[in-house]
């Protein structure tokens, strides 16, 4: 196994952190980072340290959402009413600490393939089968509206087409693992859902009712381009105790023929 | 590869991230997470939303060091003088944001074995030798001491022993890729080194001059427990811009017989 | 008015900001600051700025408390339920930037005289009535209990003697506009008051029931020092939004004879 | 005194603090404030507490520059040169911990009266005299661009008029004590000086060279609206150790007559 993987071919699906990535405005102010011990003049010694201070909503960038992150109707995952759980600093249950790492099969469903989606397009279940992917229980399965390749442009990016409802309920059925996508919020941002009379329909299926963690703001233009449709997929989630999601680096691994 | 890592035992070598965990005090406040969006009453809709902020050095909990964390003489490995690449917000070169996934052999220095090594014990290349792992050019070496278990006890976990300068350079003539330990500072903290006139002098030998990244306060305990000493190692620092490290929650795989 | 004000002794009643101040544990981590903008060699012009980044609860230091800082039964000063006002970045009422600028009569009631009180001691209603100062409708109360000598202290700083619920009610009947102190939290931390079956009873009946904003952490030790029981009290709190108080620097004046 | 104090008109020239007020981009993220401890239901006794954390740089809002904010060729006012006193932590010299409480005379030069100055505008020193108000030794000195009733619309605000190299030279030889404005710099921002060769030269002349704090961000309008030319200033900068500057909410008193 060692062999194998370590001539794998590495994807690296994570967008890059900097000050005016794209954010969604209820995580604002997004990722920051501060440098302020500096390699300076008049050290003690020959070797100096340099170093900084992050700050960032759990929620910046490429990300998973840990099961606390949702609830209907004050209820998380499992039933668990949030008032014995929720504290100032993180939930004492469905953290994202109690999420172990994420090591198995990934699908890379292309709906966008050769041209983005439009904007604020939501993705059918039909779009989803027709990419003709086998989707297994126990799989992580990632989307691609194509949207990732605007991790450039905030403004555009936050306009992403995304899955809709009855797309996340064809994921809930087939039992995976985790979902994720090349945009902010997995759902199209804004609109209601007509039957479950609520926005992001696909964060209260999958987080509340399915148990089901969702990865968001992937970049998935590589994948895409090598066609590759089936990896092995390793996401880490920090074991930041009681936060709703962590920051993550995700990677899909090939094996070279 | 899929089938064979879906399989796999995972160790989880990632210390749990919570205020008050052992922080060094150069890295003052250690990390931090504020739950400020909380899940509550009088929403617009059944769904609900938690999620907060998270402020803590880079340099927090289980982290590896990217190259611009240490100079030698104000310059950085590969002769990069700091003056035009240190900046308020991070480095323009040897950034954390330029470290690739780790993925490959990793392998397990036990010198700890089953008792834990003395406070501020200076560990030799002969001790890292003598436990009889053969290290390769490539590897990611993990060396224990024993102090992962004291976690829950900073004052004394911040006495952990460390790898000697000798011991950084045995490893520096190997050629491994990466070095970690379950200590706070891959180095013993405190005492300069006779020879080189600095503090941690492995930083300096490893970082600056020979490009060797440094895991710290890795878990190893689980790892030990279990007799393994050679493994698949995944490590994926965040691509933060121009930081000079990241959190990371490294996992070691064996295949399951 | 401007001449005898520019002639007048000013008292400083701010304790000095820093980390590792004294810090109550609930608002942990306490006030810090990050230089991260150096003045810098490479720099394009002979100009250069330098500055940072402050992360502090807004009751670090030398802090006032605004209304909705405290609720009785979920239910802030005036009856104002929490449900319609609270949110994730702050109050939409009572929050501290609806504090005018306090300016006006205030008081010192030198409870402690020239030796610090029993720590955890809790002062009586007769304590404040024997130090003899005349207490009028509409004044700023200060409390003098000689811990503010232990700024440097910060674990004998927080045994400090405070305020007894009966001492509260007693400065709610005379109608004061604001009380401070030099210590934490006004009142003794720990131990529930008998009667109203809460701890901190001073924050209940000042700040919910009464509406009087409570200052703390001030260094009184000059103006006791002085003698003076009677000046011209200044405290600008910073108009945060929604907050729930704010740092302050008070000043006392006394007109110079 | 206190009388008189009590009875005076209260000019509040502090522009209100939320996320999204007007922020120079060298400030990013601006201010924030999270509520991360709520008042919610199930707490163990009637009385619950709120409170949050803010994240600001110490130049954000109406602030105050400390005489560390600025150097020339690396040295501060004075001739401190900053290698021996700055630190990751602020700076052991002229930080803004330094600054006694402003209390004194202050005087406005309306410049703009009752039109808004054309952005990007520099006043000249004629412009500053022919207010004809009386500028003595020891004064606080605002000047009014106009600009302080657009805190509202960030982009419009950062084009504001400010104050000339020749403005702040006629200041410097008046020997006020301190001077602010309506707007984020004093300076115009942008252009370099043709005879010092630096962008915002202002800050040079007056923080470096003559050691005359500088207070940004006013708020103006009320104060020129009455028609006030002469009042009491008093300004209260937060001692936090080392840090550049502070926010402020100063205040103007006027006799009520």
């Amino acid at each position: 196994m060692i062999s194998s993987l370590a001539s794998a071919r590495i994807f690296d699906l994570e967008q890059p952190r900097y000050s005016g990535a794209p954010s969604h405005p209820a995580h604002s102010p997004g990722y920051n980072y501060f440098l302020h011990r500096h390699h300076a003049r008049g050290a003690s010694e020959a070797r100096t340290s340099a170093s900084g201070l992050v700050v960032m909503p759990e929620h910046s960038g490429t990300h998973i959402d840990a099961l606390s992150h949702q609830a209907e109707n004050l209820t998380l995952h499992g039933g668990v009413h949030v008032d014995g759980v929720q504290t100032s600093v993180g939930f004492r249950e469905l953290g994202i600490d109690t999420m172990p790492p994420l090591v198995g099969r990934g699908v890379l469903l292309d709906v966008a393939r050769d041209k983005r989606l439009a904007p604020e397009h939501s993705i059918t279940s039909e779009e989803l089968e027709r990419t003709g992917v086998d989707v297994r229980e126990g799989d992580v399965v990632l989307v691609r509206t194509g949207f990732g390749a605007l991790w450039g442009e905030p403004a555009q990016y936050l306009t992403a087409a995304g899955v809709s409802a009855a797309g996340s309920r064809w994921l809930m059925d087939k039992k995976v693992k985790a979902v994720g996508a090349d945009n902010m919020a997995w759902d199209v941002i804004g609109p209601a859902d007509p039957e479950l009379h609520v926005t992001l329909p696909g964060h209260l299926l999958l987080l509340v009712r399915a148990g089901i963690p969702i990865i968001e703001n992937l970049n998935l233009e590589e994948l895409a381009q090598a066609g590759v449709t089936e990896f092995t997929f390793i996401c880490l989630p920090l074991k930041m105790r009681g936060a709703t999601g962590s920051p993550v680096r995700p990677i899909a691994l090939v094996a070279e023929t």
